[in-house]
């Protein structure tokens, strides 16, 4: 026995001294994060963390803060919608692997739906992505090398630079001119490109400025982005969401030459954005992007292998099928809120709102040198919500300090509540300049 | 008109000359797919592509290539599973966002599903993913950086060496051993493991092979990576799905120290491969990832928001109220399936099947030294296509060269068949060694 267990230890060192071992091995437990994840940062996800959000209990909570038009129960989807995914499931064809850029009939059904004469498109210029965030990610993922740089609006969704810095890709952000309804600084925009720019980010509609380009504005555009030759991916998943009397204008059908990947999905105009359904629009009509971005979209696509089948399986009955009627009524229904919303605003001293044309949002500017409670946004958001219960975004989530962001899709009796307790909030802490005060004497 | 044309060239050779834009922006198009894209390769599609595969005319074609149970119709999934996504469609409950790691309930319903003594989950402990595919691709970014390195089976699952390649991850190939049920050859895996190596990826039950590892081999498998510190990525998607006498063992409940990510989905026990539903569960009781790989996790999952509402509203009740009748008759149609395969082909000269325990695949060898009309496993593949319009995926690969893989889920009947014209295949191009005959003869 004492000879067993000796022969026992002596394994146990030889095992420890096997110098092979001692060169290369881990002699203990140090797994971190990788560097990818480590940058994979999202602005509003950490300024809202690190907000006090305590609401006053008096008062029940109002949100204003979420991107999502399902919350309150009152912009439900259409009943076509459902019955399609309905008849996808009970069809038991949509059970399988799709191809990984979606099924042929179901990106025809996209192309159907989006080809127009000046922009014409086949079920091959069309990628399935999980929802229009995928989308975002494979384009800028084909498009961009590290160490390149994208332009990206300011004030803009910050998913652009939560995707691209993870990437190790830079980001420059041009201006837009809340005075001139958010249209783009083009000579800002044009004097950030260099050699290393891959590609320009346009966001229209815009969250979260709730702008609509007009048709000349998107001309200037396409020709910054010609003269500098500069590919456009163009995040329209707030397409066709404008109000009567404005026009969404895609922007591939005014393109002469600059190739643009136009980002879109079911999220926002049919309000399902938990299902994931978003594409790619391949749109190059000069052959400027070639074979190979088509191909690197598929190889990229093969990595998660696309959207939720049944809902590619319901895709040509929800486009075709769904009555303008629904479009017209969500469209009605945020037109109505943001002019409830604008206008009680718009009274307010020490607000500058922003009426909106379109997409689910409206801008506020906050007159900071009114409000010296509030050192910022941030502050100022977080002490409506102390006091007031409501909670608007900081616009320095979208990397523009001084406003905040609100979302109208809320049921109306809710709007206007939240705009009372508004004023009554900028009431309380507005204090008017020395030199306001004297005016305001005369 | 001559002044005025002078004029207008003029006007055009001062833009040309403009030395901030000769300096900086790009004078002609040149749109480049990413290295990321061009790295992103599908060793699958590469060599399907790559093959000639003309189906014999005479023959209806027999795809046994697919690992997609759902094509041939024979394996639908329960009505159960159905029924959960169209109540889930009807409560109106799984339009919005989901929170991007999944709805908490649905986390919930996973943990409860796989938690046991031994490993023990909660909600936090799960992240819902698109598709098992989405869920390797973030415990892979989580877990490694460019330059590291990861342990891969070979034969193993393409999309391992596709992901890792397109992040700058090298990829070691550890063998697995026919002969021993492929089962890992451990002192080779040890042998690969440096300091750089940072995630051991274990593949249980396997697809190419169709094997189930031991309860003891895969003890073996942990104290290689408690030794050497690497934590594990368990591919466990085909987890349950074992013939009866077989038992399938989670790594997790063995692991007493080594922390796992095991990632796992509806695709295949569910047969629903093309919905989406993918999930990590995050093992770790000596809390050696920490909150740094947790947090890791849900930073990526931020980039695009999880998987289909819709399905993961119908989570809980497809868990917990498919009948278990439902995944037995599954099991005993592929263990059926796979014996007629194994005994069919096990008689053929010059082929050897390795019976599996699971999933629903079967490896089989080739001799090629039998088959001099063929280079190799894909040229073998290919006439295979030409001459008998039976299609088997040459394991290539999967960069184990000389065997083909053969999908078991096809109907009985298609099996049969193609075991048929496997065997008349074989005999017009066996070729018997000299020595060979000389034994044949005595």
């Amino acid at each position: 026995r004492a000879m067993d267990s000796y022969r026992a230890c002596d394994n146990l060192e030889e095992e420890d001294v096997n110098p092979a071992k001692l060169k290369s091995h881990r002699q203990r437990w140090n797994v971190r994060p990788s560097e990818m994840s480590k940058k994979t940062l999202n602005p509003i996800r950490a300024i809202v963390d690190g907000m006090k959000l305590t609401p006053n209990p008096e008062k029940p909570m109002i949100a204003l803060s979420i991107g999502d038009p399902t919350v309150f129960g009152n912009l439900p989807t259409d009943d076509t919608v459902l019955q399609a995914m309905k008849e996808a499931i009970d069809s038991h064809k949509y059970n399988g692997y799709a191809p990984s850029v979606g099924y042929q009939k179901s990106r025809e059904a996209v192309s159907n739906f989006y080809s127009c004469p000046e922009a014409p498109l086949e079920g091959k210029d069309v990628i399935l992505t999980s929802g229009c965030s995928q989308a975002i990610e494979l384009a800028i993922s084909v498009l961009c090398n590290p160490g390149d740089n994208i332009l990206v609006p300011c004030p803009g969704f910050s998913l652009y630079k939560t995707l691209a810095v993870s990437m190790g890709i830079q980001v420059k952000h041009y201006n837009l001119l809340p005075e001139k309804s958010w249209e783009i600084d083009l000579q800002h925009l044009e004097s950030l490109i260099d050699d290393k720019t891959a590609c320009l980010i346009v966001n229209n509609p815009s969250n979260p400025c709730g702008s609509v380009f007009t048709k000349d504005h998107q001309h200037k555009i396409l020709a910054v982005a010609s003269r500098n030759c500069i590919p456009i991916l163009a995040d329209e998943i707030y397409g066709d969401m404008v109000f009567p009397g404005c026009d969404f204008q895609p922007l591939a059908p005014l393109s002469s030459d600059v190739p643009i990947l136009s980002c879109g999905g079911l999220a926002k105009r049919w309000l399902v954005p938990g299902w994931r359904m978003g594409w790619i629009l391949i749109h190059d009509r000069n052959d400027i992007f070639g074979t190979g971005i088509r191909e690197g979209l598929v190889k990229l696509s093969q990595r998660i292998l696309g959207p939720c089948t049944v809902v590619q399986g319901a895709l040509e009955s929800i486009l075709n099928d769904t009555p303008p009627e629904f479009y017209q009524g969500t469209i009605s229904f945020l037109k109505s809120n943001s002019e409830i919303c604008f206008s009680e605003l718009s009274t307010v001293p020490g607000l500058n709102p922003v009426m909106p044309t379109g997409a689910m949002y409206i801008m506020v500017g906050i007159e900071m040198e009114h409000f010296p409670d509030f050192q910022n946004d941030v502050e100022f958001t977080e002490r409506l919500v102390t006091e007031q219960s409501v909670f608007c975004l900081p616009a320095t989530a979208f990397e523009y300090p001084n406003f905040f962001r609100i979302v109208v899709t809320v049921p109306e009796e809710m709007m206007i509540e939240a705009c009372i307790r508004i004023r009554e909030f900028c009431a309380r802490h507005y204090r008017p300049r020395s030199q306001d005060s004297h005016e305001l004497d005369q």
